[in-house]
């Protein structure tokens, strides 16, 4: 799945306010409403955590179900707020995310059945550890509990992370924007509705039904019930989540990924990886902003990348270096080095050597993906030892770093954090582990209760 | 290690603060002073994560070497917190924690040298998924980065974290309590100085070299240069932490163990688990504090408990259906169940079943570490699997939550968090993970190119 970048999607920052549902509660009722919510929730992920794996599918296969059946409200419901878009003048790509059709219906209704037939993550045994003392501890996955999701926009989030989420055992709390409410609770409803048919427990998928900015601050605060916070949308609420989470929070900021071309680059696959990163489909976060070229074949190299580039219309932001070499570039900026353009627009740089490529990119990049194009195996096992991003490739584009190019089977999210999960998260990603231990009587001091 | 529970560990906010080092510094110069170290520990944490298996061992025992030959300074050192312990009164366990002596100097060497001999968790493949398209991702465990380290009272935390977090190839920043300020800084020079006659990158272990409390705000703000933070105090510490960390928290919070003697016990061998774990070391974390009684043997086993509980000098605080079978005990208060005493005194309830014990277990426990005890492993079994705690024991006591018990070898503590760490933290769980991507040029479209 294309992940958007953070970047993109907090355009939507500047949507005006749609409107706020129950806009008459107090605070104390957001928070009473929403802590019951959470009380529930923490019943549910009990009763989801003991359901075996086909019983998850049966109640996954019958949310899809009941999502093709509820077509015609739910598409009644996304009316609704494409109506109340064009009062606010929405237009363009921001309109487009918003618009529920029978396609897009069947594709989340498709995605689904593709989740239920996924392996369950739930209960498989991680390791164990046999002590001299006779007991045995297995290290067992679990799920994590209850997760909250805050996101922004498309209405296909609703049911992406629910289903994720209930697949690996998790109970979900969900607070979408307010652009996109009724189509959420359209969604939401369908899939509690066919859910509930086959015994997902009441309470495991709940969606807030209104969009009080209050919520958000509701959620961060309830570590009595969420175990755990996904802000899926754009930096503005990732930055204003993690200020206010008293859980973790797992985040995917934006992706500012870099490409060196070492000396020894196979130098037209080096253009080929960077054409790829760059133009295949620019507004992701796994494209393409930053091309590193060592010093050593800037001259050779530089005008066939810049070929290309005009072939595609990429706008160049050159360093000083690089405008000796080649006319007609944009000079860069300071600020450029830390843009993600998501846009036809590529940095470029001429560096030193390896260690200065490494330097610059552990400066500037966001940690996401980064990859080196060389025939010098050392050299291209040094760059994968020495960058501190989640995903490094070696003449391999960037564009791989995707759940599903991985192998993952569905992806919630790619983590630019380094703590439980980083990179592509499926669904292991979204389990806990527990360690359960056996034994005959096992006491720390034998000898001290023998003396008795 | 025993490791003190948070709890206990918090009686130390009520000692009255100790002498601020350079309290004329404002805020700004705290936090220049601060961000320069994170600055430093950022680029000695690349040069941490390149060391080899050997370079670090090498590294390790020059430390131990170290502290041993600065012993006298150290001593003088903590001599000076101890006078000023004495100024303001404290006595007991509180003033004890504080004494660094002989012993206590060679205990520290001796665990610097035993963690330079476990094995290097840095660099080992996790996985590796080889796709169709010819890509090969493989998953190596990398270190985590910079962690910065909050802790109270006893000196011997600069060490043993410090030491924990350079074997798994971490940068700390070190921020100990106004109490222990001089050994810390001794402690810390010593380390420092025989490191780096090994090779120990300059900014790898820093302690900040003053106890205002603003220093604590700006750690917990600096997510630029901290991957993660780890508080080792009280609760309220921990609590400060989590409510302005912008970076994840691993957190250990109360251990309220449970023990449920279930219908199918052996009597013997659960009032045998329960002493070990109430009165074998009272003020740990992995102590129990409360146990379960299935109704249809409490008649016969609770003056079995009472008993032994008399014999230890053990208060029970009970439950009305306690109380009527048992004279002699304390009623228990609504906010007993939440207790965590580290003390000679115990809870006890009589529940009706198994499903009825891990309701009250979910509600109450820190989800540490509870026991069941049973012969009936199908009763067992649903306990494992329906309590949602660390730790979880059948027929085993509780004690046993531990690193060194688990055969980690060490451990920087128990984590009650679900994300990331669960449990007993050892060397592994103080690293994170990153994908290694290799190709021969392998791009997401190559139709696209091809057409060109």
């Amino acid at each position: 799945m294309d992940r958007i970048s953070a970047s993109e999607a907090e355009d939507l920052g500047s949507i005006p306010s749609g409107p706020t549902i129950f806009h008459q509660m107090t605070s104390e009722e957001i928070q009473q409403k929403i802590y019951q919510m959470g009380q529930q929730a923490r019943g549910a992920a009990l009763a989801l955590s003991l359901l075996s794996a086909d019983e998850k599918s049966d109640i996954l296969r019958a949310m899809a179900t009941s999502l093709r059946a509820s077509r015609v409200e739910i598409l009644a419901a996304n009316a609704k707020d494409i109506s109340s878009a064009d009062e606010r003048g929405i237009t363009g790509s921001l309109r487009d995310r918003l618009i529920l059709d029978d396609a897009r219906i069947e594709a989340i209704a498709g995605g689904i059945e593709q989740v239920a037939d996924l392996p369950d993550p739930v209960g498989e045994k991680l390791g164990t550890i046999n002590r001299p003392n006779g007991i045995k501890i297995d290290k067992i996955r679990v799920p994590i509990g209850v997760i909250g999701i805050i996101f922004e926009s498309r209405p296909n989030v609703t049911s992406d992370a629910a289903v994720l989420c209930l697949k690996s055992g998790n109970a979900t709390i969900l607070r979408g924007g307010s652009e996109a409410i009724h189509s959420n609770k359209a969604l939401a409803k369908a899939l509690q509705e066919g859910g509930e048919q086959k015994g997902l427990p009441v309470g495991a998928i709940q969606l807030i039904p209104f969009t009080d900015r209050e919520s958000v601050k509701v959620l961060a605060g309830m570590d009595k019930y969420l175990d755990l916070i996904i802000p899926r949308g754009g930096k503005g609420l990732i930055e204003t989540v993690v200020s206010m989470a008293r859980m973790p929070v797992i985040k995917h900021y934006d992706g500012i990924c870099h490409a060196y071309v070492e000396a020894a680059a196979d130098q037209d696959l080096a253009v080929a990886i960077i054409d790829d990163g760059k133009t295949q489909k620019p507004s992701v976060c796994n494209a393409l902003e930053t091309v590193l070229v060592d010093a050593s074949l800037a001259e050779e190299f530089l005008p066939k990348l810049k070929q290309r580039m005009d072939v595609r219309n990429v706008e160049i932001r050159a360093c000083e270096k690089t405008q000796a070499i080649l006319s007609g570039v944009t000079p860069a900026k300071e600020e450029d080095w830390g843009m993600e353009y998501l846009d036809l627009i590529i940095s470029v740089k001429v560096v030193e050597d390896l260690q200065a490529a490494v330097a610059h990119i552990n400066e500037y990049s966001s940690q996401h993906s980064e990859v080196i194009i060389t025939k010098d195996e050392a050299q291209a096992e040094l760059f994968l030892s020495s960058v501190d991003s989640a995903c490094l490739y070696h003449n391999v584009s960037t564009r791989f770093s995707d759940g599903e190019e991985y192998g993952f089977g569905a992806e919630i999210g790619i983590s630019t954090d380094k703590l439980h999960a980083r990179g592509p998260m499926g669904l292991v990603e979204l389990c806990s582990y527990q360690y359960r231990v056996t034994g005959d009587g096992q006491v720390k001091d034998i000898e001290r209760q023998a003396g008795l």
